[in-house]
């Protein structure tokens, strides 16, 4: 019985340590998110390639937050709860590691947007997705420091209204594209940046089913009702615009 | 001793049948991804709803295997190698997972590009891509059904080239939609499969780098020199083009 309070308690503490390592990541990707956007915004190439090269340290965390989880799992043999708390960790940890690679990607894009002309409208849109993303970012790490699961419920919620305001934006950022042929190639770049922003929401969702699955033992929902709206666009839907070109065509 | 030859021959029994499990899970996977090619080549909404239709499967399998690997480490505790190899199939089964979101997310695009006009040209590029990465999927996955690292060193190796070929398809796809404004949205969703290929690509390679680390017990490379090139084709690149305007502008 001693031994086995022992044991209980030696992996109590080792999880304790390991939700402290995931909160410690949880804050440098949120950081590496955060920078990634405002170098976006002013297409900061230098602040663009130090996200770029801070995703190694993101990376390296992922490892040794698996490496100790799973070894936490092979030493203390954790049943029910225990052993879907560490499940949890790993799940978080490799979400977290996308999120910090999506940062990188949209950074790595912006020396494709340097100099270009890209109307406001599309920055301030693409800024305002950016803003309700790094709030449900912001808001799945607090939920997952204090096991908030009424928080997490509302990110998983959110995500849906996230998916409809990316749709309309594309459209329009297609409809652009037609109007003002010398922004093609920057849209592009741009399109995949929101499409970026977009997953990064995404997998904080993933994390927000993932804190669920930690906390009640049982899947939020088995498929969400989500889905990028744009990939049903239809491919002729710019040739019944009659939007006329611009003149820097 | 006699206890733990039972218990290592126990865990050898358990890794056999999950390592069928991850075989049957590539076979699957590889499966959605060929449908996935054919209905876009064909542009066969039919065929790509069956695709996403049963990616679900693909989604249960991740889970089952996800959850019987951690529970494999949990009761047999397995250590050095043993425990590598557990960890490789949880890797493998992630990036498994990833790869048919990829085959179903290009589904999704096919009624984006219902009815509109493609160049051949492109087609037959992305084709020609696709081809290439169905080899990559297929070398991976027989290199992890016969451990052979020599041919995951090749996949791993191939990227690159890969890489090469989906730049400068991006190139010519950017140079069209500024040729044909009538192709721009069909281009873009074209240029989303066209990445989602190339991200199947991305993680069959990850697929032959945990297989080699679970033979060779180190990682392939750190960081491998690879890259979506495209990220830095500059933005005022087609300002640069001469192409005259197509008579569908």
């Amino acid at each position: 019985m001693a031994d086995l309070e022992h044991t209980t308690s030696a992996f109590d503490s080792e999880l304790q340590s390991l939700s402290c390592r995931i909160a410690e990541m949880g804050g440098l990707v949120e950081e590496q998110v955060v920078e990634a956007v405002e170098a976006l915004k002013n297409r900061d190439l230098e602040r663009g390639s130090r996200v770029v090269a801070a995703d190694a340290n993101v990376d390296l965390m992922q490892r040794e937050i698996e490496q100790a989880a799973v070894e936490m799992i092979a030493r203390r043999q954790p049943v029910a709860n225990d052993l879907r708390q560490a499940v949890a960790i790993l799940r978080i940890a490799s979400e977290l590691e996308r999120i910090g690679d999506l940062a990188k990607n949209i950074c790595k894009r912006i020396c494709g947007l340097d100099g270009a002309y890209l109307p406001r409208q599309f920055m301030e849109g693409v800024m305002h997705i950016s803003t309700l993303i790094l709030g449900q970012l912001k808001d799945v790490l607090d939920s997952l420091a204090s096991r908030d699961v009424a928080k997490a419920i509302q990110v998983w919620a959110r995500d849906q209204d996230i998916d409809r305001l990316y749709t309309s934006l594309f459209r329009e950022l297609l409809a652009q594209m037609v109007e003002d042929l010398g922004t093609v190639t920057s849209s592009v770049h741009l399109v995949f940046c929101m499409k970026n922003i977009e997953r990064i929401g995404d997998h904080a969702t993933n994390i927000a089913e993932a804190i669920y699955y930690m906390v009640q033992g049982r899947a939020l929902w088995e498929e969400r009702p989500k889905a990028d709206l744009t990939v049903t666009v239809p491919g002729s839907m710019v040739l019944r615009s009659s939007a006329p070109l611009s003149e820097t065509a």
